[in-house]
């Protein structure tokens, strides 16, 4: 998928694949015929009804699981709205490449391939209290190179992100998307103290103040970064080729927040792995009607949420393509 | 482990091992080291530092998990109490080892090694309503094969069950030792419609009245089952050989409950995997003091929850022993 213009983005749900009610309802079928109580598994059977519904296989399967993780910086962290600087984000990037981080460990557990796309680090969005946090030829270019890094022989894909300074991204998207009060779509992320939280919440009401009544598409170029846009990328080229997406915690689902709010249906293909102890993340998945797989607390970010809930999902699909049915094993009815 | 008499139960928890303190304080170091936020991996540091205070061993590691499933019959069905006949039991038995079952594919996913004991179950309990379910001996008897089940090489044990009429065996244990209306430890079970949940309440109800003034080992013997004493001596041995525990759902929770009420220090070293949609699980856990790990509105059992779990116990330990120190990754701080 290359995208061409950001005005094309609202207009896709009209001609990106839809869910195949069809394979769901034949997954439904397999799963009431299996040996045990039906709708006994619970979640784990909609997970599989999902991943039916999305492959176009009422036998859906996870041979390849690509993990991505996007990494951007921000010059809203001139605004003092981090404790870490900025390096961090490098550091952690290279940290991934040897291996070191959480997400590396929770790839190898879980099965996902794993890449990081450092994007530009070295140039840092525009800080937006001041202006528009990147150009219209910025975002598209990062979309693009989302949409670029996922791989179309997937069977499924889970996102995340680093970028230091990116909750107080994520809380400003909300709060212009959303709507209420800033200091409602704002939490400690990787550490702020009170007066650090005081800053996050000083600087997203300058930068609403700076950028008012934007659509949704222009809160991502005003607002947003360069990780924020690529993870929208990934999730429309992951949509163009029939691929299930787990979203991670509250970075990552805010980053799609503008793909929802220009068009909700360019999420139905998406689940949310878990739900961050970062605040704003509960009230964000309450607007956008979700329900989160996994709720352990965690506010890490680099995909972890997602990942673990990859795990999940390999045990619906395995439940649901490797039991007996009721016929087969010859157990008695009620 | 083995048992001589009911009443060395209660006393055990004087003499059984503790969790090591000074060893979860080290695992506990060990977390902040690593190259995240502090905290940030939320349920998976505690779950990483219970496994080290249990195991006594600061860097926690699973590599043998076991999954022990019991199986028993019971007389209360011939109140009518289950919609399907006891010779499921014995026919999901064969599904297990048969590998057709959920939990034979939630093992392989999540790396368990699976044992199904099936015990008498051409000899059902007695039925509760007209006198003990159990005698002494027949208790003492499953609460030793449950215990000589537990492998004393084991990482970690998963629990679960399979009983044709067993969630009226749980809902009668909870009425017993924790109180309140017994409507309300009452769900549908493998799927009894209203009037079968009218008459597994009118059963308990005439079982509590029979059975008045119980001691908490002496409801299991009262009002129990082959499968609940097994698994509540296979806790006990594994608390001997410093094993961690995961419980599945309100069966296995309820099987544990005598001792809970006995001594809530016996199931110290037991997790909960998951929070069943039966609805007096949410109430015994709260009776407990518990959260379980996952909430997938499932009602499944065989020990199902328990080992989804055990997959994100090993996602909190390849985190915990995998990950770089921020020493290791020269990382900047605040």
């Amino acid at each position: 998928m290359q995208l061409e213009t950001l005005a094309q983005i609202a207009r896709l749900a009209d001609t990106l694949p839809v869910a195949d009610e069809g394979t769901r309802a034949a997954a439904a079928r397999r799963q009431d015929s299996l040996t045990k109580p039906p709708g006994s598994l619970g979640r784990l059977e909609e997970i599989a009804l999902f991943m039916a519904a999305w492959q176009g296989n009422d036998r859906p399967r996870i041979a390849k699981a690509q993990a991505l993780v996007f990494a951007g910086n921000h010059g809203i962290c001139a605004q003092g709205v981090n404790p870490f600087p900025q390096e961090v984000t490098a550091q952690m990037v290279a940290n991934f490449e040897a291996g070191g981080a959480a997400i590396n460990q929770l790839c190898r557990v879980n099965g996902a391939d794993l890449s990081v796309i450092a994007l530009d680090l070295d140039r840092p969005t525009a800080d937006f209290t001041a202006g528009p946090a990147m150009t219209e030829a910025e975002t598209l270019d990062a979309l693009n190179r989302g949409a670029a890094a996922v791989d179309p022989q997937a069977n499924i894909l889970t996102l995340g992100e680093m970028g230091i300074g990116n909750s107080t991204i994520s809380a400003a998207l909300c709060a212009a998307l959303f709507g209420g009060e800033v200091a409602d779509w704002v939490g400690r992320g990787t550490g702020s103290d009170d007066d650090g939280v005081r800053r996050k919440i000083d600087a997203i009401a300058r930068g609403l103040a700076r950028h008012p009544g934007l659509a949704p598409i222009e809160t991502l170029v005003a607002l947003g970064g360069r990780e924020q846009a690529a993870i929208c990328g990934a999730v429309l080229a992951a949509r163009a080729a029939r691929i299930p997406v787990i979203l991670d915690g509250f970075i990552c689902t805010a980053a799609v927040a503008p793909l929802f709010a220009a068009d909700r249906r360019l999420l139905d293909h998406c689940l949310v792995g878990h739900v961050s102890v970062e605040p704003g993340h509960r009230k964000l998945l309450s607007a956008m009607g979700r329900t989160a797989i996994l709720d352990f607390d965690m506010r890490l970010g680099e995909g972890s949420g997602a990942v673990l809930a990859l795990g999940i999902a390999r045990s619906a699909l395995a439940c649901h393509n490797g039991m007996a049915t009721f016929a087969d094993a010859g157990i008695s009815g009620a």
